[in-house]
């Protein structure tokens, strides 16, 4: 056991989100999840970083090629996002202007999450690390071709320090107490969990 | 191989949706597919019967109970239609109100799907078959405990007679040829095929 | 499609239950459902028989030897049932006081479940469809080796005309109306449904 | 049991073989195979059809919007067969120059595989069946989003007498005997069978 | 449900068995099994068949090539058996001398097992229902490629009326009670069913 | 390998148990477990601490919503264990009644369960092994949405030095030795471990 | 990365095997391997002992009670090793005999396997890491109830320092050099690995 | 988290490929992918090294003997490679050629794949760490007989600092920026990828 460990956890004023290359061509490679999962926590993480107004990038790599574009959903959600459509880097962190926008957020939590998860996540990740930040990667809302290349990649991550999370995780962890607005977290919940929008609608049909 | 065989096609204006206990608390027994996964099954099924104005009955099973109400999204989408919460009757075809209704679309084509897929279909399709129906399962827009209890289900049904559809497989049965709106239909797969938004967003971004 | 399809449903009044061969070393055997689910799955079926007060029969296969005794739970449930303890015959329906036991129960519909599915439950099911009787196999309370064994000996039983069940199935088609006792049915899924029951104490919480 | 079963099978002057959507937009909405998988299951199948020179005709759907064009590999490997690019009917037999393409090879045995299963295959397979055709299709060579959609299509097409095949299969009922041609037959298996070419590189070696 | 159903089964003394090609080559294509159940699998029903002293015939496909010899477990298993290496037929029905061993048994039931199932073990056991045979065929003692050519291949057959059954029901439906011979039923099972010989053990150890 | 390893073993008077969060609604969002293996490892857990009368802390979070109440086995079997119904903090550890309790146990290990594992799991682990304590994840008797996010959990906690458990290693590790209550222990199997009971049952029988 | 790695690997002359309680009764229990393979597994690596004439030490826990007996073949296998039937101790190296009878090999590496993983062989291999030893635990002779506790026992042992190993790699570590001895080391696995004997057969065949 | 982590990334200058044991007899023996993957994944891995241009070594293992040759496809691509048909050193690294045409290459950087996972990898993946190099190995190229034996195998590299890749993140780090050569990357994309190949096809087709 590490001595004298620090639950090094995310807090909302130190966090930004990073997402890097969701373009629809890539996203057809991804099928360690099922298309509809892969989806749904897309769009819940950039709904928890909506919510808890992280500062976000969104990054793209050789998007007029076949890659293709950033999926429509995502610009909207965060229209005054630093966007970076890179020219040739395919780590995101080679990109000077895409490192540059993560030192004017101010903050020390990258939480990352891409396509694919072996290149397009791990890749930043691992030099956001030995730049000093500390890495969350968002495992479910990160693809790749199938499980032996996520674990292949999740283990070279773990061993340079990132914490390995996941959407539902991040969103608790930032929200911290239910008592700071039950309303918007549940609803958060609600849209991207269908089995917690049946539990509120059993309750709420009973109140 | 049957002699004679005749391909019984699902045809827009000969077929009727019966929508039967998806419940906020059955729903939540169904282990055979990802919530996600399933959530968007079911309304996909439900925007091909809407799109294609399929007369449609909504049914709950003991609705008051901890059984739930109906999910929130399936009634606005069918403002107009028979809604039959059955007091206590498991296999829907046992109530009157039920049949009559389904008798009322004047309808021979049966397209059913609901939770669980071993009671709440399985029961109601076989009484249609015997009263003399065609009926059409919908596979994944139906829900159960695991694979076992769905294989089971199926081999039930298809002894009988009933056609093993998924969502998809009905709304282009139900199409017949892009011709008839290539827009509408676009819009139905984009909707809830992740991947299929993919490619006409790759394709737009092209043109 | 069968013409003129007959929806052969399983009546309290008509049906009796075959409990054939659930000893304790053969269960060891079973390895196509974990051992937790197996014994739930066995139990389940057991209260059934209970509650709608089904003719039970209990039987054994060699039970002084490997084999092993029934297991303890079974007995005490059905204090009064014929208990066969077959001396050799693999397949129970080769054993005269089997078939007079199932005779004597007066029923023509038969609800099987054994250990292990290919033989304890596929002999006699197949040797009962030849007697005339109809056929119920409760999949999900009989086990064997694995997938493979487990989909061949479903598919012969199947070209026989068995219907394919589980324990769930059976209850509801037994049960008809939740107004006949909605308490009795709740308390049996209550029992061995523990996503039902969690739903049943969140009700309770709210009422 | 069939009485009187009589086993058709294919017969190399008798058989005919329809591609049908393999095209690069469609292709990558199948998950229920390994794009690598199927992409070898497709060629080794195009490759069966130019072995055994059987009449072989090509179809598209809507190929100039998202669906994309064919494949690039199959076309030049059948430069001479009929081409039909639908201009939007989704079950190609609905469409005349493809009915009157395969009239014309005048064959009574229809090899069919396409994507996606339960419509670009299943559709024309139940046409098929329908206008007396023998149908077999070629499972390992269609493809569709996942297990639950690919059970049901097979389900319904086994119902209506269609035959489930593979590639391999195929090519083994069509060959008959090794000795009608031992090189051409093992160059077509080590091409799309490693470890059929693995069992040969060992062979070779050591004669 | 067919009317009138007959329980076709197996009766040692009108049962044969047909090794189909357990050659060394085309065993390493299987990976339906692991390479140890099925190796296990196919010497258990060898086993049964010298057990019940069933007529039995080997074959091999062309064995001279990369194919590879038989097995060498299977031959001195059964000295005195028909040995056919058939120099090129891919069905072991086209080649003359397979089918007269078959009817020199005088058998009208053939057990058949083989490497691949849909290939090797389909097309004769195709053949010999066309012949008016009863075709049991060994599902765990054949093997293929992977799971979507194993269940292609069982739908076919079993549309024949081919019964699918596991070397284990196989010798229970053959040996059809205990007391024709306790201790060499058992001494099979030891053998090949490592949980019964566990059982074995710790009943010995208690005797 | 860590120099100079020492062996953190779970002590019988130096471990405390929290059960975090087994909940009724919450519960039904765990889909890494079947429900009924997920409810007995639940209870088997539960069990342990009550029979090694560990120091048992029961809490839950925002139980007046539809997170849902405490599953009702639990509460009966610690009547005296300090119940922390936690008002909105979703770490468990943030809750200053929760930390008090588990100080007031004295003990430094600390053993955790709950739902969900990447939350109200993690969450406190982690700020226990900040604060100090040894912590023993078990891992079976907590659950979560899917493999991905338990395994992501499972990789943080890990990198932390929590030990990752399943209740049967609790129960070994804490009795230590079969002499110190032979039948307790074996009763505690015998109600968890449907297959422990076989053998029991097995081995009665032939005393 | 480690600094200074050094391979630590097996050497002959250092290492002994371990054994734990592969007992007829507690073998039941295993359902991570199907359970052809893990005697397969067990019995390879006890022939790899004996072949490279280790040490070897047989211990069993409660082996008079449901536990069983060491499964039969182990010991006439290894006829003067030492062999520990633990009245109680659930660690093996809480007996002073077991510990004893290691010290006595004078060997620093010790290869261990055993039933149940993450007790019968993480509770010794921990203790032994602890007190000075190189622990080598062989994953695939080593069982236990399913795949989350395995999981979770391999954490807990690597985060230790062991290493995970199979039999597989056990061999070929130990031997160095095909040129010791071709034909045992042959010989050993034809034995084991139903493959390599088919790769053997064929090679043979040709020469 | 360790301190001041140093991503070591590949470097095309400074990395050699190592292409272990790509046996046809050996490769009969990998079952943890599909054959048609794995020859995909390996000939994608060598494609790789002769674009990027990196010094590479083939080795095979008792090549005479049931192993087989190397094959075919590797050697015609590294005409000029150095080729090390070890005679007998089951640890490439135990042989002195083998390492010293590692060292000529002048390259700190092993990219390792080959067959079997946890021997022909992971011996001289150790042993060049604990020589000093930066391992990287090629998890999707290297195969074992199943997934517990390669878990375990990537356990023991892991802790000894090896970095887990797949090819296609080798590609992507030693490629680092699509500018350098759009054209040739985009080909060993398309050539190894199916579904990247699909969206170019859709691509150009737009353009």
């Amino acid at each position: 056991m590490p001595q004298g460990f620090k639950y090094n956890r995310l807090v909302k004023d130190d966090a930004a989100c990073l997402l890097v290359d969701h373009q629809s061509g890539l996203i057809s490679l991804v099928q360690d999840f099922s298309p509809g999962e892969f989806k749904n926590n897309v769009l819940a993480l950039a709904a928890c970083a909506q919510y808890f107004k992280l500062p976000t990038i969104l990054t793209t790599s050789f998007e007029a090629g076949p890659n293709g574009p950033l999926v429509p959903e995502l610009r909207p959600m965060f229209p005054d996002a630093p966007y970076i459509a890179r020219p040739g880097n395919i780590n995101a962190w080679d990109n000077e202007d895409f490192v540059n926008a993560v030192k004017q957020t101010g903050r020390k939590q990258l939480i990352i999450a891409g396509v694919v998860t072996e290149v397009c996540v791990a890749f930043p990740a691992l030099s956001a690390i030995e730049a000093g930040y500390d890495v969350f990667v968002v495992t479910d809302a990160s693809g790749t071709f199938n499980e032996v290349t996520r674990h292949a990649a999740w283990a070279r991550m773990a061993a340079a320090g990132v914490q390995l999370m996941n959407w539902f995780g991040v969103a608790c962890e930032l929200h911290r107490d239910w008592r700071n607005d039950i309303e918007g977290l549940g609803a958060l919940f609600s849209n991207y969990i269908p089995n917690y929008r049946n539990l509120i609608t059993s309750y709420e049909a009973r109140k």
